[in-house]
């Protein structure tokens, strides 16, 4: 929580010879003192000086003094805070920001996860195309907007997502959303309305999309992964009805028996079809999956796989909801199409532009399959949220005219550059260290030399400065499940976050952090 | 539900000797034999001349024959769509749209309530704060926002809220929402896990109002609303435990009895502080209210029954939640403070610049007590949702600089004249109509000749090419309590909201509906 200067128990003592060096000294013993505690952030300087009576420079240059002194911290734009603990900056969403250790300043270097090179945001292009679009809407675009999206946007959308994809849509179907979690909340709403009680998802991923599902009513258990991406075995054998009790138990090796995970054992033979409350273990109304590049693996899900996710889907009336979160990311072979495009009726396919563009702009997509657009439409009018018009009109302008093409064009060369280094690097500077998840995506996998525990990897990459995620952050298991399907450990690395003058430097600290054993260089 | 051309029965029969005329034909044929419906959306012509491997020109030739033929109907930079129903750029919040009678066109001109005239919306500044705060911000500021807002525009809002509406308040209990209804599900969803079980709302407003508390799990109940605003005694007389059973009850004249409304009766004396479940009728956990210009009647809150709300809150814990949806549009005298400015710890302050600016910005604003600051945040970060930064820092950029200020000041201005025209006119040409609410707002409560039924007026607007609203589209309490507190007849009439060019004529058809008694002149 940002504590705010509007601090009645904080009283500046500002009768000192000089009013600058007054202030330093009264700001610096309220530091001192623990009266404004790391992270406060302070009032803009002319609301301080306006409130002292004091010239604006005066306390500018306070502020400066305290923050060469590395009292305050100050972010050019952001404002200015009291040190020991970074600005508030750390995106909530889809990570949790790793905690430094104690003693070891804010990394300089960034490669967790989540999104790309934000430096490479086309601000140009964007203004451009927000002019354009603005310049040529009639006034009533500005009203407020169609749920669903503005219809401009669905059908540049739906074009979108059908040439470089594959999905079967058209822009009746698709919702404008703003971003993954709001559409998952939308749907998980929905899913709960029409009287589901569980979703399943992979056992490794963000624990924000664990906890958006069950905030809505639904129980969440989770599906282990292989290199063959999720296994829903437990959930697509069982429901065949096919196959015996016993036998649908025989996944419980991989399963994991622990809450909090889809145990095979009673009521796990499921009958019927639709969506029906009160089922037990081994059934799910819904998957929550990214076939593409398994986040955070890497694994692409297998053929036959998908093939029998989208018949049980289609069996019982269960959905699947497809996380496209880096399905333009595809470096190697040719993309791999969406699942969606397998069965339409069955899969809700969501695509958003915080890896292709920024986070920032909060725009996503869906396809729903037929049945459901209504409900999901219904569901965003009431929960609210939906992207502005001016970002749809800019979004449905940049993909009508090329420009959204090129700059996922540009991004994946740059990433896929990236990677080809960071892959060369770490053989050199750490041969015990294996990359995986690497034929995709804006991160990879990499699995730490034996004997190198994850949370020791964590320190010794922020002891170089340098700011990365261990996997474990996303098992979302149990705690007995978790020592069962764990796989190796290893670091996630979002190699596509620094900003292109960081990548060398970002990428040295990561080889010495993994490779020199001895202890912190600097 | 916007169909689309992706419809795999259609076939165009394309063999005659002109392509063009061929096109226009099977076009014509098709919605005439109901295969296309109204509303159909077609491709663009662009579109459609890839898929038919024409020119784009003889598309384009053929959409415009058909438009003038009144098959079509083209809309400038929005598409086109088969006539009879127009495109789908009707509001889906806050008001319903009213549906024309039978056999009536599409209404011209538009005094419903929702939005000013979007025609002054400043497109050249907002785009030229857009480019200087999107130039100004760090990379990082376009990651993941945080779920609060962004804090150069908590800040911003902060000190705006405070010097306009004397809200009591500071960045950290700012949180940014995409528009009210986003911000009533936040708090409904927070209430609720909170174990509120009732809101209490003004008996007349936004339907869908009523339906996001509703479909968050909370019952809705209704006060009535007279001269001095929303009448509470139910809830602040009964909860003082002061009055025996009967005096609450005495309140049942106004209050009305039926389900849906706060009756009194059995557990009307509630006691003890803090939110609990279960409380019988004549409880509620939050109370939804619009003091400064109660929507639609217009009213006032009286200061006595502010006092006393504020009072009541603060003893029972309950939660007023104050939508000030137009508080920067007074006219006459003093703008009437936040409600929130008497009480900071017991009532949420909502704002918005969807009144100001436009809706289509999905811009909002609340103001929260200090201890629901982390639920709300939290609420947020699960529903998703929260504005683009790119909007947020322009907002916050167009408040610094002094353009918003500028903004609601000219707004303000015109809408004020438009008031003062339509009162006159009205006194001209109907002398028996009543105009009230007007001290404030974008939109008047304009009560019928005697005799005259809403239907009715609003059925003569439509033949007159006008689209108003009847007062009782905003009526929600129970049918019984709609014979007994129902308002007079009245439309609401948004004189905000047509364009600067349209509005004279829009007054002349409002006029010419309310004075014409003989029937429609055109």
């Amino acid at each position: 929580m940002e504590k705010h200067w509007a601090n009645p128990d904080l009283h500046l003592d500002l009768n000192g010879p000089r009013l600058g060096a007054s202030l330093e000294d009264a700001l610096r013993s309220a530091v001192r003192d623990g009266r404004l505690v790391p992270g406060t952030r302070l009032p803009a300087s002319r609301v301080l000086a306006a409130d002292l009576g004091i010239a604006r420079n005066t306390v500018a240059d306070a502020y400066s003094q305290l923050a060469a002194e590395g009292w305050l911290t100050a972010k050019t734009g952001a404002g200015t805070w009291v040190a020991g603990q970074g600005p508030e900056t750390a995106p909530a969403l889809p990570g949790p920001a790793p905690a430094p250790p104690a003693g070891v300043p804010s990394p300089r270097y960034d490669m967790r996860s989540g999104a790309g090179d934000l430096s490479a945001f086309p601000r140009r292009e964007w203004l451009a195309a927000a002019r354009k679009a603005l310049s040529a809407v009639a006034d009533r675009a500005l009203d407020y907007p169609d749920p669903r999206g503005l219809p401009q946007l669905r059908e540049a959308l739906a074009g979108y997502v059908a040439r470089t994809r594959g999905v079967s849509t058209d822009p009746g179907r698709i919702v404008v959303c703003a971003g993954f979690a709001h559409a998952l909340a939308l749907l998980s709403h929905v899913l709960r309305a029409r009287g589901a009680t569980t979703m399943a998802v992979e056992v490794y991923g963000h624990e924000a999309h664990r906890r958006i599902p069950e905030s809505n009513g639904l129980r969440v258990v989770a599906l282990p992964v292989d290199r063959g991406g999720v296994v829903a075995d437990v959930l697509t054998s069982s429901f065949a009805g096919a196959l015996p009790e016993g036998a649908a138990r025989g996944g419980a090796g991989t399963v994991g028996g622990g809450a909090g995970t889809v145990g095979g054992g009673a009521g796990t033979v499921g009958g019927g079809a639709g969506v029906a409350a009160g089922r037990a273990a081994g059934w799910a109304d819904a998957v929550l999956l990214t076939p593409a590049h398994q986040f955070p693996l890497g694994v692409t899900l297998q053929p036959e796989r998908r093939r029998a996710l989208v018949a049980w889907a289609a069996r019982s009336g269960a959905l699947l909801i497809e996380d496209d979160y880096d399905g333009e990311f595809r470096y190697d072979r040719h993309p791999v199409g969406a699942m969606q495009g397998l069965a339409p009726d069955h899969v809700v396919y969501a695509g958003t532009a915080s890896k292709s563009l920024a986070p920032g702009l909060r725009l996503g997509w869906l396809a729903v399959p037929r049945r459901l657009a209504g409900d999901v439409t219904a569901a965003a009018e009431i929960a609210g949220g939906c992207p502005d018009v001016l970002s749809q009109l800019t979004l449905a302008e940049f993909i009508a005219s090329g420009g959204y093409d090129r700059q996922v064009r540009q991004a994946r060369l740059a990433c896929r550059r990236r990677r080809d280094r960071m892959i060369a690097a770490l053989r050199q500077a750490a041969p015990g260290v294996r990359v995986t998840g690497i034929a995709a995506g804006l991160h990879a996998l990499v699995e730490l030399p034996p004997g190198m525990r994850e949370d020791e990897a964590v320190a010794r990459a922020a002891r170089h400065g340098l700011a990365v995620q261990a996997l474990g952050a996303f098992y979302r298991g149990d705690r007995g499940g978790h020592l069962a399907d764990r796989h190796r450990p290893a670091l996630v690395v979002g190699y596509a976050r620094p900003a292109g003058h960081a990548f060398t430097t970002a990428l040295a600290r990561l080889c010495a952090a993994l490779a020199d054993r001895g202890g912190p260089a600097d």
